[in-house]
């Protein structure tokens, strides 16, 4: 399922070297969250504008050029690409959601945009090649668009975000449509839920980047159940999540962090962060090398209240091998390695003695690919 | 000025393979500073008990076993390391201080503690030669021994340290010596502002490992200001930091972030960490790509107030390079890159427009061989 599989959904985009623009017409009600960076994105702050009254009926998105830290410029760009979409869709400026994606610091080449954005409106479709013209349109240095959906509850969502390999990544855009019918502010609660469960596990709060957009937009057509649609959301989200993870610059390996027992949800959560953040963690697991050890210290110094009483396992989804008892070391470390080495994902679990508090978090390894990368693209 | 030029100092250490064990006779005054890691190495544990009392009459230390996560059997093992030296050293066991650094979660061999002993102590004395042996047996991933000393303050220190690539990295273990007379509680009080100032630049407040100790000893032979040894100890810590970051696993180039300008200290220090341990910006100065916009991005999110009157520059001491003005890129990318390839420290200065705070941070690159390091390095 596309997003142009959700009725009255109409895309396009077109891709040139490393600029591409995207374009959706789409009549609706509309609820976003955006990056919690100081340093907010001329389209960030534009978007935020426009969808204040939770009604929609176009977005424009470009790739290759953030128009971050792009000052008065920078924001009299982001509202002249509304009001070109605006004047393509018949539509008020106002009613233009804008999201951008790309290098931080450069002027927009509005020419550009300027010259393609006809080209792009005079192709908009609801076919397939539509929904993958757009998708391709908002990628950058992504290996593949990550897309799911729910048939049950109507949602198709596309998105974009590579190298979350650690929270200060690569901008996340993310843009999800559905014909179930609700109003911006039920869409708002439940996305900003949604987004808090999947998305700020692997973005963790607050460090993000200048750009970081999650927008939904229902075109009202159908009714599905409340509490059906925000647990439908939340898995969309959480595939799209993992697919972000696995697209890791250079990234082998995907990883959950899921812990238990702890004094209560916030320090599970801070603990989970912590381990899945830790660059030893990281190439420890690119290494294959069940290094419990650095596990054990990361959770020392995530600040939540931690002593030796934890349990200890790695899992791939399949077999689960314990490396430590309620602090007692098991000797596993053989079994475990092979099972690292076989495993595409793994779920490292730890379960506290301290409460009930439970929390987890995303992660991917770091390897010589994720150095290589960011070394080498030169701004 | 080695150690053992502190008129009292003998020492002496061995190393075979992995494993070293260094031992330090010397009586005077002590005070201690800790991890904060919630998980605390068995001999963090008795050193701080026995250093309570602020009178020292010997420091055992053994390399390549942390003696962390080893439960009962680890105080067991880290009071019998104390025993082994006063029986040698002819003193009460709480007499000793205790560190260890290495893997986690393994039993010591305590039978090769015990074998080793009495030969390193028949070969205390205070040569050259004794402190180097002293300094290659507390060194584990070390490519170097890290030294510093005052001769104005009479303080000699010896260190070891890698891999503080990111906060969350290899143990630090630094025992520093000085003639100056000071009883332990006005040690504490310089050794905790001065460790706050230095090494606390490197490692991030709580972020630290298992075992992480540095002790200052006196043996109160001379008089020196107070004012002057407190500096003095600062500049001593500050080129151990220094060394260290340079040591960082795989690191090619240091460089400090210095902040002014923002609202108060705290946030000025906030700022720097962000930027110092952003993987982005460490792998964008391994590139040698003036990448500002990764700078202000984890300025943005590192939790402090910011906005885009940033000015930044980037210097290698001598000359530097402004990118940007009060928020206006300059365009000077390609000067800046010419003095990213020819230094091997730089420093990232960002002067902000809220108030008169100000804050450091010292870090290093992020290249292949720390990937390599850490992936290859197995349990």
């Amino acid at each position: 399922m596309e997003i142009t599989d959700i009725g009255g959904v109409l895309c396009n985009g077109i891709k040139e070297g490393k600029y591409g623009l995207g374009l959706v017409r789409v009549r609706g009600s509309i609820a976003g969250v955006f990056t919690q960076n100081k340093i907010r994105a001329a389209p960030v702050i534009v978007c935020e504008e426009n969808i204040r009254d939770g009604v929609v009926e176009g977005v424009i998105v470009n790739s290759g050029n953030a128009n971050a830290y792009t000052g008065e410029q920078g924001m009299r760009d982001a509202r002249e690409m509304c009001r070109i979409a605006a004047n393509l869709l018949g539509c008020e400026e106002r009613r233009v959601a804008v999201a951008s994606t790309g290098v931080i610091g450069r002027k927009l080449d509005m020419e550009w945009i300027r010259k393609k954005a006809p080209e792009v409106y005079s192709g908009l479709g609801n076919s397939v090649e539509n929904a993958e013209r757009f998708g391709r349109a908002i990628v950058t240095t992504d290996r593949f668009v990550k897309k799911a959906y729910s048939e049950k509850a109507r949602i198709a969502a596309v998105a974009k975000g590579a190298g979350m390999i650690a929270p200060n990544m690569a901008t996340m855009l993310c843009f999800a449509f559905t014909s179930a019918k609700f109003d911006s502010g039920e869409l708002y609660d439940m996305l900003r839920r949604a987004a808090d469960k999947t998305f700020n596990r692997l973005t963790v709060d607050g460090d993000t980047s200048t750009n970081d957009t999650v927008l939904l937009i229902s075109t009202g057509k159908e009714r599905v159940e409340r509490d059906v649609f925000e647990e439908e959301l939340c898995s969309v989200f959480y595939s799209i999540a993992k697919q972000m993870a696995r697209d890791g610059e250079g990234a082998t390996k995907v990883f959950e962090v899921r812990v238990d027992g702890a004094r209560n949800d916030e320090d599970a959560n801070l603990i989970a962060r912590a381990v899945a953040s830790s660059l030893l963690v990281k190439t420890a697991i690119f290494g294959c090398d069940p290094n419990w050890g650095r596990i054990i210290a990361a959770a020392g110094y995530s600040g939540a209240d931690v002593d030796e009483r934890i349990t200890l396992s790695l899992s791939d989804g399949r077999d689960e091998v314990f490396l430590i008892d309620s602090g007692r070391p098991l000797g596993n470390e053989e079994r475990a390695r092979v099972l690292m080495e076989k495993a595409e994902e793994l779920v490292i679990r730890l379960r506290l003695e301290k409460g009930n508090g439970k929390g987890f978090a995303i992660g991917c390894d770091l390897t010589y690919d994720y150095v290589k990368l960011n070394a080498e693209y030169t701004t």
